[in-house]
């Protein structure tokens, strides 16, 4: 058996965990450089469907258009920087107007109409369409990155390549979200996420179904670190009842569909692939020491749509377990 | 026509409007440095009437001293630093005594008296009389300068010197206060008061009264900006009903009744004199991304005693205004 | 007579009392390399006890051992770094253990368990003790010092090495406690403290039992800094009806009876002796412009114990001064 985690290795140093400067390093170098979840397909579900991605002072606007290909712009105006749409999602209709000066866009993000601006010098309202944001689109879960020339998805996050097929991902729906805000910083929710060995003090009634040397990695290198834990019961799946919620994906093998596979996705996400069920959380430092964390539960639109659908046994049982974690993660 | 704002100008970059460091290189090279409107005459009626304006950690204190004379000093005793006076506004009587130490100090700043201080070696009073601030009445409205060598007023703000004489600004007395306290950078305010470009689509009900192609700029050199817009009702003002809640100032020409005058006054002022008001926006930049904006609407006293006097189609009208632009500059 | 303050000296600078910067050099100059008073010995009745000093993001763990042993060690968990008590002060048993992982130390520092770590190769639980912090008693009061290499408690205070021994402080208990947060500079606590020419403005009803010209400093060199004053009516205390509220210590002299004794202790407490009860104030800065006063009462057992006991008369009149004086100070 691999270690879930090296042995021999120390922790970093306290001022990682408290100091400004080094936060402020960390916005520029990790966040503002790296592919960050910020939805699922399933949020957008008709052309001028949209949703806003927000970090630190950036506003993304992520939205159908009216081929129904996903596209990313910076939520702004290029004329005085106001922002297009306020509220956090919704419906834009066929075009887009800036509440300040009306000026109006198309949304492949074209300039179609500026008041009063033909006349002026110079204007060329083809050099005026909204700014693009880097936008990845894997297994139905959308990334960004806003850097100004980011390296690739696939090249940054190879292990995520033509994994988790069999989940089925881009079919799934969130039929439930948790936000959280912790006073801690975050890369303790990472780290707390990649080990078991506090969950026998911590966790009880998790480490009943999966005891905590149940586990292994099997992605190990670079921004994606995870593997699996096998259930007592090869039948079961983490829920506050001990039992599946919901039939198992499909096309799952007999061995999968006794495991669940957790994975970080290095700096934003952690992937929990149940049998039953797909749970996402996505991590957004607000502060050096105040995280926020969406935690969205995925289910396969059959699986909603069968008679006696309850998904509250997934919820409950991951809820009390965040809970238990986060108290740890802001001592 | 002259254009209201100049055209093939871009806007700032976003960092002016977000960043602490550009903030504070505004505080010290801006702020601190030129004449900010703190009040008017109205508001000292009698010997020993004073006021406070407050900026970051600076107090001044304006009175009006026994003679009738208008002074200012910094609003700390010689002694200690102490503050001389608390509250906002008030009535302090012959003398100002602080009230840590009990020194005592005459409305001209001499110190009168310091308890015990007088077998102090070296101790001379005649150098700790309280310290006075730059002060410039223009029109009746008070203006202030923090610099240690303060530029004169009117070399400063040449465009403001001899204007305005039939508003009869001195007399004017304000009815009523609004204080708005908006999260946005404090330039937005200016660019918005700057420009009607915005009026069709945000103010549709100014834009009736005053179309927004009706302007010209008659003042643009120098931190003094603006000019007139003509009204479609020449014997209308900008009210909620159109027309004039008061009679005209005696002095204007026909053409000037049918107009308002709005100008920027950098960086601290806004001025809206119509036929019949006058309205001054009094700015400060709490933060980088907070502004206090104060509004006054003055009126001269003999339509303030005329029957039947309301003001409130002139409040009601840019308090709706003001609120339409700071939901825009906040966004 | 000696003046209780030097005469011909100026205030510091404002910025002293502002900058950040400033602070921040105090805070690694002065706070984290002087002995701050924490607590006193009567707080740790039993083995087990323990109370919490935290200071910016320190937190030191101060507690009582099985051999009755007073000792301190940094609040941290050798593992991850989780705080071990979270509570500011309680019982801890025979045994520490850590709410993350479980590992498990003794009251002397000592780690006793640590789960599943015997198989990784160089732990050593011999090198992976709770570290110490600094600690001295003196007279009964605990006081820490955060330095790598702190001077020694009698090298830094030698003023107040041997003092005080009338008033049986190792003994005392206290009977009130009042926690003020106050939005001044942690200095000016001091200078405040330090001077009674305030007094008779400030404090007529303190002015009238002890007049503020009825004192000297008998302590002015180095960190302490004070001496006694001595009262209008010399079998009277400083409460509220200017009698003692308890009989006095056994051991004063027929002078020291008559007299109160002020020093502070820089830069962390405040001694007020009196012939009837010793109040102590602890000063913690929690930012350039905001600080933590804790103020407490304390009484001898035998005091404590006798019918009709009743400290509201001194509880009252001092904390109707500090009132005075922290609005004074965040003036």
């Amino acid at each position: 058996m691999k270690p879930r985690t090296a042995f021999g290795q120390h922790t970093l140093p306290g001022e990682y965990f408290t100091s400004e400067e080094i936060f402020r390093a960390e916005r520029t170098q990790i966040f503002h450089r790296s592919w960050l979840l910020a939805g699922h397909v399933s949020q957008l579900p008709a052309p001028g469907s949209y949703f806003l991605f927000e970090l630190d002072r950036e506003s993304v606007l992520v939205l159908r258009d009216a081929g129904g290909t996903v596209r990313a712009f910076h939520n702004l105006c290029r004329h005085r920087g106001s922002r297009l749409c306020l509220a956090p999602h919704g419906e834009i209709g066929a075009t887009l107007q800036c509440p300040y000066h009306a000026w109006t866009y198309g949304l492949d993000g074209t300039l179609r109409a500026a008041p009063n601006m033909g006349d002026v010098p110079g204007f060329d309202p083809k050099t005026l369409g909204l700014k693009p944001a880097a936008l990845a689109d894997w297994q139905g879960f959308l990334f960004l990155n806003l850097a100004a020339d980011p390296v690739p998805f696939e090249t940054a996050l190879p292990g995520l390549v033509g994994k988790f097929e069999a989940w089925r991902l881009p079919e799934l729906r969130s039929v439930h979200q948790e936000v959280y805000e912790v006073a801690a910083n975050w890369k303790l929710f990472f780290h707390n996420y990649s080990e078991c060995y506090h969950c026998p003090k911590v966790h009880p009634h998790l480490n009943k179904l999966t005891p905590y040397r149940n586990t292994e990695n099997d992605l190990d290198e670079g921004p994606v670190l995870g593997g699996p834990m096998w259930m007592s019961n090869p039948d079961g799946s983490m829920t506050s009842h001990g039992g599946r919620c919901a039939v198992p994906f499909a096309g799952l093998s007999p061995e999968e569909r006794g495991r669940v596979y957790y994975y970080t996705v290095f700096p934003s996400t952690f992937l929990s692939l149940h049998p039953d069920y797909v749970m996402v959380h996505r991590a957004l430092a607000l502060g050096v020491d105040r995280t926020r964390i969406v935690c969205d539960w995925y289910f396969h639109p059959d699986a909603i749509g069968a008679p006696g659908f309850d998904p509250r046994s997934a919820v409950d049982f991951w809820d009390l377990t965040n809970r238990q974690d986060w108290e740890l993660c802001a001592n």
